[in-house]
């Protein structure tokens, strides 16, 4: 025992990082890291006491979801499935782990982010990065060359978190994929409708969704004299126009990456352009675009796309705009027509939520307020047959831990409490000695398909079991007492309210299961006169 | 380069291993696992042509869900999970991996089946076993001493995997837990409601639920003269009894366990003892018994709890039977009160799945037959907490699995088809250059509410999209065409019967809407005569 004392000694000068950083005010992420060596370096000790020297946390970067969270995770998920499932998607699940060489080669810089398991004896294995790889490696494997599906999983990756702001090392992704040989823009345009239609309904307040075209960026590299080998450099300078004025993203392809001053301003020209269906249509006139077959295509695509998007009612609205936007870049390398991302645009919601971004959407770094994004990539899955042979793809990834979290915020901001059960009524009693009969009640509730509570105790006292209902939202109670049991009924009482009626148990269960509007109540509090009445009376 | 005749050579060899194999008729398992290898070796080998040499295979043990059995999977957790909010319970979700240490010295010799990440530099990490560690973490970490809720999320564990039979690395627990510092047995009782409740609705046949008490055993084997050391060991000897006789258990406890012959015969009598709350009144009463205070304060709690499943209605059923059983031992060193088990035991299923079992249900080595399994552990919660403060607990762990694979069964076996879309209407046309209206009506149904398709192309036949209909199960198909666009109507068609009704587009959306049956029709083709009357007339 002979580190003992260094152990000691390692303590004593964390402590005093700690102790420095706390006086500093330092961020509770740099924080709570120095304690968690502190706390382990205790635990190397060993317990004097000789147990109980666990360090009581989660891996860094990863969080427990509380009651709370996981309620509003459901509503989200809820929303987003239902609109998938409109549209026709099945579902798939792979695996949290895939070979090694699965992923190998497919995130370029970013496989150093990738979490590898350790080598017990067998393969060798790494936590999935994306969806989007693990899908190509499905369809490829099992010959699949059409299917509609979604995905919703957590991905792993050994990044910088920054919790505070949103980012972990373990976070879902939600990703909708069409694949097969299809006429064009039909698909794509399917793509954009779902954004619009969950942005829509989870109410995230106004957004835009940003449209572009992978041929169009290269056929203006290509027409403003960009050498073809600079093509995903410059691409990902222009990305970053959402993040910085134009002025510097110049600075950077000219100073950094050696463009030439003339062909830096022609791009500047044209990737300010914003527009619909008219920009697409001026651009297939415009003299030096005309020059390239790859932009033409590519613009006449749009052309296409926003016809569709007319039909389906989505360029229409004004606080939910679509938008052909020439500096929209996106990052990653396997897009190969359309891509798109959508970004919210509220004042009141953007600077809150600034910093809540993951890694997620879509697979590359996300612009401020993203929430969304996706696009087309006919080769990716070639790239897991043996043949070679591909299959077209268009897909968008919801940003779905960004909305989390300012479905959090709001619900923190708001008045209303977020209900963790959906309970309707509680089995509750004045009385003493009425277990048995309220444990028969509540047998007949359930067996009725209600949802219902009664406290594991013999003889609570009533104001605990109202003060339970108070807590967790429920919103009835029905309580026994001796009289009611000689009078073979229950008394009703809404919570809320203090209103009372009285019933059959009979009764009590076929109003309560009848009464299909009481899941909607699993929010909000609103006076309940009326339904009780409705219920009650019917 | 010089690496690359050793490789060849070694592919040369393991396809001899292959060859072989398959001509010894090999077990499927065996092969792949050779085949895997025999691949890896080419893949080593890189791509003489440069590209596609990917191994194109999930992990070992592991496997993709296709969207049919996510459809089953679906129905089996809403089903559950529906059952568990009907409890009043809360979820939770903690993260894939937890500190290594966090799950260090809480499952015995199996800590050998952990998956450890790879050390990058950091915290050492191990994917989560079990449901019940995690939970545990989370209580005492958040200081809980009161929650009930759900967890359904998968666990990871390096057995030898047996696909073939349904035993996974990568499976899924479905734990219900109870935590808190109640009345003896009323959280236990619901338990097994719940358990009841759920195994029924999933419709698996005829079920026997086994009940007994920790301290029941543990008292038996201190009045027959197993010495205190050796309750654990012969505990996990009974446990044997519901796949063994008699006669080989009583063997393994005289000669590896060095029990006395005479304490054998006398544990021997106990455990084939069955019964309800009359056994446990009998056995207060039995001299030997009687002597140990830890058996009868398990027996008073075994007639408490069977005086409330009465209550709860679940002892009167003969099919569905819930019995005292002696013999019931279960693995886990943890449990400290009631235990209990749930085992198919209709004889046309349980041949079928007999095979079928994961290490689910409960933590351990399950019966042949074993559907549920848990019990209470008051000690767990305080081997997290610094100040080893308790929280009682009681859970239940559903063998979904299991489950998944006898319903997987049953719809294969059935003539019934599992649809894995939810779709209700495809929007077609017979004619050419409809797209537009097609896409058009499919916008308003969208926006109403509706589940529905359109083919990704221009000009589809009308023969492959009422084949798309049949193949997906697709009840009805809204035609469009020349006539009637002129008359501003559509066309219905019931796909099953081929019968046609004529509406308009607002009163199709109306009708489809109103129509709340039509989520009824996911699975079966019944015949929609009388529905499509109703939806048309209305």
């Amino acid at each position: 025992m002979e580190d003992k004392a260094q152990i000691q000694e390692a303590i004593k000068s964390q402590g005093e990082v700690v102790r420095k950083l706390k006086s500093e005010k330092a961020s509770k992420d740099q924080i709570d890291e120095e304690v968690a060596k502190l706390l382990e370096l205790k635990a190397q000790l060993g317990g004097d006491d000789g147990k109980h020297q666990f360090v009581l946390k989660t891996a860094k970067g990863t969080r427990d979801y509380n009651p709370k969270q996981m309620a509003i995770r459901e509503k989200v998920f809820n929303t987003i499935i239902g609109c998938f499932k409109r549209h026709g998607a099945e579902t798939i699940d792979t695996p949290v782990f895939e070979l090694k060489e699965t992923l190998t080669g497919k995130y370029g810089e970013d496989s150093k982010l990738i979490y590898d398991l350790k080598d017990q004896g067998g393969e060798l294995l790494s936590l999935r990065y994306d969806l989007t790889v693990p899908f190509a490696r499905y369809l490829a494997m099992n010959k699949i060359t059409n299917i509609k599906r979604y995905h919703i999983a957590k991905v792993y990756r050994r990044d910088n978190p920054a919790m505070t702001r949103g980012r972990y090392r373990e976070f879902y992704q939600c990703d909708f994929d069409i694949a097969g040989q299809y006429d064009a823009m039909i698909p794509d345009a399917e793509c954009l409708k779902i954004v619009h239609e969950i942005l829509s309904e989870l109410d995230l307040g106004d957004f835009r969704i940003k449209v572009n075209d992978r041929r169009i960026l290269d056929g203006m590299f290509a027409v403003c004299g960009v050498p073809d080998d600079k093509f995903r450099t410059i691409c990902s300078t222009v990305d970053k126009l959402d993040k910085m004025p134009w002025e510097d993203v110049k600075k950077e392809m000219v100073n950094e990456k050696g463009l030439s001053e003339e062909a830096a301003d022609q791009i500047g020209e044209y990737v300010s352009m914003q527009g619909g269906m008219d920009l697409a249509e001026r651009l297939l006139q415009d003299q030096k675009m005309c020059q390239s077959k790859l932009a033409c295509a590519g613009l006449s695509d749009i052309k296409l796309l926003f016809s569709y998007l007319q039909l389906f009612q989505v360029t229409d609205k004004v606080r939910h705009a679509v938008v052909f936007d020439l500096s929209l870049a996106r990052g990653l390398d396997y897009y190969t027509g359309i891509i798109y991302e959508a970004v919210l645009t509220q004042a009141g919601v953007a600077p809150v939520t600034a910093e809540a971004q993951n890694g997620a959407p879509g697979e590359e770094s996300v612009s401020v307020g993203s929430v969304a994004g996706g696009g087309r990539y006919d080769g990716l899955v070639g790239m897991f047959d043996p043949k070679g042979r591909k299959v077209p793809c268009v897909g968008v990834s919801i940003g779905i831990e960004r909305v989390f979290s300012i479905m959090e915020q709001k619900a923190e901001a708001s008045a209303e409490k977020v209900r963790t059960t959906e309970v309707q009524v509680m089995v509750a009693s004045a009385q003493k000695n009425l277990l048995e009969e309220k444990l028969k009640l509540i047998t007949e509730l359930w067996n009725a398909g209600i949802k219902a509570e009664v406290m594991y105790k013999k003889n609570p006292k009533l104001l605990s079991q109202l003060q339970h209902c108070e807590e967790s939202g429920i919103p009835l109670v029905a309580i026994l007492g001796e009289q009611e049991l000689k009078d073979g009924v229950v008394k009703l009482r809404v919570v809320a309210t203090r209103e009372e009626k009285v019933g059959t148990h009979q009764r009590l269960s076929f109003c309560l299961l009848s009464s299909r509007s009481f899941s909607f109540y699993q929010v909000h509090f609103p006076p309940f006169s009326s339904q009780l009445k409705r219920i009650t009376e019917s």
